[in-house]
């Protein structure tokens, strides 16, 4: 059945599992050390902070975050326990309630960027130069462009 | 504190995420239209099938694993409950017990990988010529050894 997929491509697929876990992991220790929240809660915050009106609806976000997708509502959970959003009704229509980022949320994103910006150099940037960060880009552009789940929403 | 960071190499950044949780997803999908079980348990099924012995201790596949890091235990229990793995406690020292693959844990992961192993090749290997893969895979292999973890455990 998967008999076409050759070895170095196999080997290139695992590799890029390998890669996001590691990173991910990296990142969420230096958070840690820095006793920061965990990234999944940047990454909410992150999405909702770029929406307009900063807020987003509960399966407009689910499609939005990068991470923790399945957990969405649970997280949401903590991040409102924290005051760092809040949920709010739309009486105006039944399409469900919105997410709403507070400037609580504002500041710990600014707190948590100014440790991941950092990891993200430290880890990721700083071993690609001009050129391979461009074309990295370029593959992985053609990568989302193949599956048929819809791109346009990031 | 993060100012060093291009807004190439930060855009870079987040397509890397969004490829990895688009062809996941992807992946996901092709799986259940086969009627077959997430991504995660052929995750722990690959690990286990390639450990010496076919068993690993709890913590090395805590390690081997990569994904579902995190809600391992639970995995366990529906990996074991569906007759694919069995836990077996080691009498002879206290390090804890094994995780073992079963010969219904074998087959599962055949059939999942006539599925999974298509899907590599249609969502990502045919994208990459030989010379793209082979620079994928060298700037993956820079990124995974700029992390502290134990790259060697891959």
């Amino acid at each position: 059945m998967s008999s076409k997929l050759s070895k170095t491509h196999n080997l290139a697929w695992r590799k890029f599992l390998v890669a996001h876990v590691m990173l991910i992991e990296q990142i969420e220790q230096d958070l840690a050390q820095a006793e920061l929240p965990p990234l999944s809660w940047y990454d909410v915050l992150f999405a909702l902070s770029e929406a307009p009106e900063q807020r987003l609806r509960l399966h407009e976000l689910a499609e939005a975050v990068l991470l923790s997708r399945s957990n969405l509502t649970r997280l949401l959970d903590r991040l409102e326990a924290a005051g760092l959003i809040q949920r709010e009704q739309c009486s105006s229509d039944r399409r469900g309630a919105f997410a709403v980022i507070t400037n609580e949320g504002f500041k710990m994103l600014d707190q948590m960027w100014s440790v991941y910006g950092q990891a993200i150099e430290k880890y990721f940037a700083c071993h690609l130069d001009a050129n391979e960060v461009k074309f990295f880009i370029k593959i992985l552009n053609r990568l989302t462009r193949a599956t048929s789940t819809k791109s346009e929403s990031y």
